[in-house]
């Protein structure tokens, strides 16, 4: 069984007690309704570290107006089952009172990453995770933290405001994990309808074309868009919020590639009102 | 001797074989050019801990364009032996690269308390102000911070942040340090003529009045800040920023001040170029 911390001074001085006995903290930060995505982080966080602490919290801070907040899954007796059967010794499941409370008026901004993609969509959305995470670290004092591929820019912030201010933890990257239709795995996937889930794989089908035509040597931007837009609007009908080949680091579009400079080809597109991400990095 | 640190890795493994220690540490932020405010300081930090870092940082993103981030002092070997006399065991003084080295792009902003009073003057001071302190405090990974009153928003926005954010300090307040006749002990006294050095005292006589006048009895702000406008003018040729009559804790301004309910005089002027600030709270 894991042990649930509900509160942030709890959870410190358990943090310091760790510490104080040499052991090594892993944090897998996560919004809860763990699917084998979560599951694997925490897996993978358990080979960097004595303890594992998997946090559960739907940040409303990270949510723009309109978004789906509300309606987001929370099981929470479920996810301390799981996180505990993959290895996490404590769940910081905090309310959002104990995160927030009366008063709050401070943020954490990263400021030209978060202005395209993911966050020209989302105005706030990234504004919301650095805060959120720079208070789990401050609460849960890790050596190490573990983010998955699949929210490849929330990844490329997170480094970033880690790197800037100075926080003394390590980002480790779990591999994106997918259905056997190719999928990525998401809490969101819930919200699909049943023929909307069945043309969902288009969007991996589109990452895959784009890999395998840079492999084969299309360097052109343009022409690679195009053909990941044909495959998803010749077979579902998504429609499409960003089709972007970027550079791996600065996430700016990068028109013509660069053999060895890596690229992150990322997407998102909308099945009715369920909005859907994924990404495949590739080196040229 | 205090050890100098210049790197902030390295501060950084110093604090952890303090913490595993048991040492409890107590950080001193400064920009150096240290005066016996300072120096208060480092002695109040001493009681409150078993080691105390003293950091020396002109830091550039606190200074607005056409501010003295150029020309402000920087006798760093001088500092380092008043911080050691004074019982500092560490000095970190790191470079503007090792703060903020290419591609930083990070700051920590807190909202309403920053949007008034010196905030209002110095648009970006305050984010410049958090983002290093939130540096600070994983570089050095105190238990306990002091700053001191006279900087009293300061004070104010950085207690916010530090909770707002959930770091694990406990912030300790040291009394503003006075010249004989008054003037508060700041390092810009230097850039002061000599006609303006006695004319400056003229900022503590006002705050003085207004307190005085308050615990005759005199609740209205206006009436306040008019005699503090008065007794500045008459004696002295400084041109006045503001006058401020506000709740101790918002910092909002108070136009009829409650009994026992804690307001905070503050106010900044210019004697030429150089902008001096300070402040009395006070109990009505």
């Amino acid at each position: 069984m894991a042990i649930t911390v509900e509160t942030v001074s709890r959870m410190q001085l358990t943090a310091d007690t760790l510490r104080r006995e040499g052991k090594r903290i892993a944090v897998v930060p996560t919004m809860g309704a763990l699917h084998e995505g979560h599951l694997s982080l925490i897996r993978l966080a358990r080979k960097h570290a004595d303890v594992v602490v998997t946090t559960v919290f739907v940040n409303p801070l990270q949510f723009g107006p309109g978004e789906d907040f509300g309606r987001y899954p929370r099981p929470l007796p479920k996810d301390i089952m799981a996180a505990a059967d993959a290895g996490a010794e404590y769940v910081f499941a905090p309310s959002v009172g104990e995160m927030y409370p009366e008063g709050f008026q401070t943020s954490v901004h990263v400021e030209q990453l978060t202005a395209r993609l993911e966050g020209a969509v989302r105005p706030g959305h990234f504004r919301g995770v650095t805060t959120i995470v720079a208070k789990l670290f401050t609460a849960i004092k890790p050596h190490v933290a573990v983010f998955g591929q699949k929210d490849a820019q929330q990844l490329a912030v997170i480094k970033r405001m880690t790197v800037d201010l100075g926080f003394h933890v390590d980002i480790v990257v779990g591999q994106t994990v997918r259905e056997r239709d190719g999928l990525a795995m998401s809490s969101r996937n819930v919200y699909l309808t049943e023929s909307q889930r069945k043309e969902a794989p288009v969007l991996y089908q589109a990452l895959s074309l784009a890999r395998d035509r840079i492999q084969q040597g299309e360097f052109r931007r343009a022409t690679l868009v195009e053909e990941m837009r044909a495959v998803i609007s010749g077979r579902s009908s998504a429609s499409i919020d960003y089709l972007s080949v970027a550079d791996a680091v600065t996430l700016e579009e990068v028109e013509q590639l660069t053999p060895g400079k890596d690229v992150l080809i990322s997407l998102a597109a909308r099945f009715g009102t369920t909005r859907l991400i994924d990404n495949i990095p590739v080196r040229p």
